[in-house]
């Protein structure tokens, strides 16, 4: 007899309302914005919340979807930016979690043709110069927002098998293999962010992790206590302690 | 018989609080800066609060006056610089709801000859390149504030059409269609200012939002969906929910 | 029968400990720096608080000294800097009420060749271009401390008849008619600061007040009202409501 | 008889808590990081807290450890880089306590060429010109962690007989007489670098302390009063009062 280590659905939703506070503690989620997590058993659909700020989701907040972006259960209106999510995981069968954020300072990054790269360990996980999404590069001018797969499939050729993309003018999307991994990625690509921000500034040269760095930090944070210990420290902060 | 949509004066009174405290609370207006809404029934008059610090305002609070800048009712003091709202109610029959603000970040841009300019879809609604105006350019040397008629006609003009003006070493001017879309306007063109100033001092090249990106993110700001939604989560967030 | 309306040495008291929360709710004063007023009936002594942080200073820790820094009245050790309050007053008999500080901000402009100058009408009265005192010009390395009264003398005349200077690598000292005063000066120099250094970074050139455009701002803000709303606001705003 | 003024062991662990808590509160430590204090009767052996965050350390969570980094007292994980503390107390019997800390500021000065260097008396302490010890120099390529006694005796060597220094994309390393001095130079420190990244940040030339006034700056801080005063009222800030 084998024992399935997957965590289960029940278990699975818990942690996503656990990462939405989390994401709107540290500033990723505001009022747009949305997480998502892979159906445990049927790998063709996701569970995210419904279109309402992060800070506020709850169980009875979630949806389930399928990758047409049909709303399969749950109430409410479904982000209008969930062909994002789609996207990714047509593309990505390893991917088990996906963020879509507005973040300020993701943004901020997005416009700049300075890249967004790993100036210590534990923003490794972004990879080495995340690479910009610019839906003008083939859609020319748009509202700037994810309308359809079109755009959704393009912005996954640009992750292609990476953690992090940037959106110009719009934000990130974030790919993990579980919602913990999901956070850590996050919030220290955007305390790097700040980091390489400040650095920058101070006008002199800035020394960023190299290619190889960069690799050896992401072998050390595969490490799964690496994951788990920023998770529960997040999650207890924001008041719904998890084992992760 | 037909249905009058048009909000009533006590629902504006209202909303005009509502207003003054999420201005307070997202550090749009402090001990100085005011709001104000067309009056529903008497388009030569409006309606603000008396010049007393933002944070503070109660409908007890609020003043209703012509546009010859005198006050027909309410007690207490009216703000000196009134004479911006007469301006933009006169010039603009459109308008229905100013905000002149003395917000450190709008004074920021103000100075400097970096055009403040929407860098995604949310602040499009401040237009492409918003313009300054500079009392010293018609007026010379001057207190740096408006008392009279001709300044803040002069400001109207460089308003033109647009929902937006800086004013140089002083502040902003933002005009709407009503309350909620004020907030939309100023809330997004400060958090614009915040990103773009710190996409500047990465020191690389910023791409902004191009002239047809910004037409058609207005376009899809047009949605009043997408002016309520916001308005609700800030109402809510300063204690005084609202639907807009 | 005249009428005597100079405030009496009760009053001023109850101002200084509103002057010290003030300007410690303001970020101008945290463990260092102090705030003295001129004695009403006896213009060569002052009253200061003791050496202990400033936001927890009551009547209790307040000290009179003549201008020989020794202490008359009040128990607790004198700040060993009190020879900067000694030298301003002794070179400015207009001046009723000094603060000197180690303001984080203020330092950052002491150690520029930029000049902190004001940008709107609210920090004017600080001046055109605030000049800054280097202890190295004439007393070569020093431990960047005020100790003897040849440094604050020497102080008092790069400050001569204005009311800000900034003491390089240590921070400011302002100079003022009465402690509302002291507080307009001091808490819009510290937003005009945080302007300029924003203004500074987006890269492009700023425009400052002009000369003339200054001393017209000075003119508008000596209108008694001006000094005692914000006062009055401030005040309120640290559980310490007083009329100014 | 003489008197022993030597701090006992019970005492040296409640300073230790309440540095916990004073380096939370400032930023200084947040999820990592650690501090320690040699012990008083053993000169070979040191007490740090296990691994846990800052802000939730008790004296419950203090291990005593030996040289080899061996726990001989205590429960829970010990810090994975506790060989930067145990490279510090080998190299340097002078020193009597260690924070190694991965403060988003620290990282900040430590990937730039820009030295980190005092601008005023209270951050003197921590030496003219920061040296920054980075891996990649002597071990190429790693994960930017410290794993063991080799790296540790290299940053041991960079630090040589200073109190600070940085540790390139990973944070600083600071060494100190006692646990209130060494609170003294790492919070001032990193008061200096906000105040540095503000000063280079204004565009013009920036006027550092020179090794003469550092010098004289460092003779000065070295009277104890100058350590004790910030500790009260850092320590009474963080509500455990403590008389350094």
């Amino acid at each position: 007899m084998t024992t399935d280590t997957r965590p289960d659905l029940a278990r699975l939703k818990q942690q996503l309302v656990v990462a939405y506070r989390i994401f709107a503690a540290h500033g990723v989620l505001d009022l747009e914005g949305h997480i998502s997590f892979r159906h445990p058993d049927n790998p063709d659909q996701f569970v995210m919340g419904r279109h309402t700020p992060a800070s506020t989701i709850t169980e009875a907040d979630l949806l389930t979807l399928n990758t047409q972006g049909e709303v399969l259960e749950g109430s409410g209106t479904a982000p209008g930016e969930r062909p994002v999510h789609v996207g990714v995981y047509l593309a990505r069968p390893d991917v088990q979690a996906v963020c879509h954020s507005h973040t300020p300072l993701f943004i901020t990054f997005s416009v700049s043709d300075v890249p967004l790269s790993p100036l210590y360990q534990w923003s490794a996980r972004m990879g080495y110069q995340v690479p910009v999404w610019d839906s003008a590069s083939e859609f020319g001018d748009t509202p700037m927002s994810f309308s359809n797969a079109e755009q959704a499939a393009s912005l996954a050729r640009t992750l292609g098998d990476r953690t992090m993309a940037l959106v110009r003018g719009h934000g990130a999307v974030v790919a993990a293999g579980s919602l913990p991994e999901l956070a850590l990625i996050t919030v220290y690509a955007l305390e790097n962010a700040e980091i390489q921000a400040g650095a920058l500034s101070l006008g002199g040269t800035v020394k960023y992790l190299s290619e190889g760095e960069t690799q050896l930090c992401n072998n050390m944070l595969a490490i799964p206590a690496r994951t788990t210990r920023p998770w529960q420290a997040w999650a207890a902060a924001v008041g719904m302690p998890d084992a992760g």
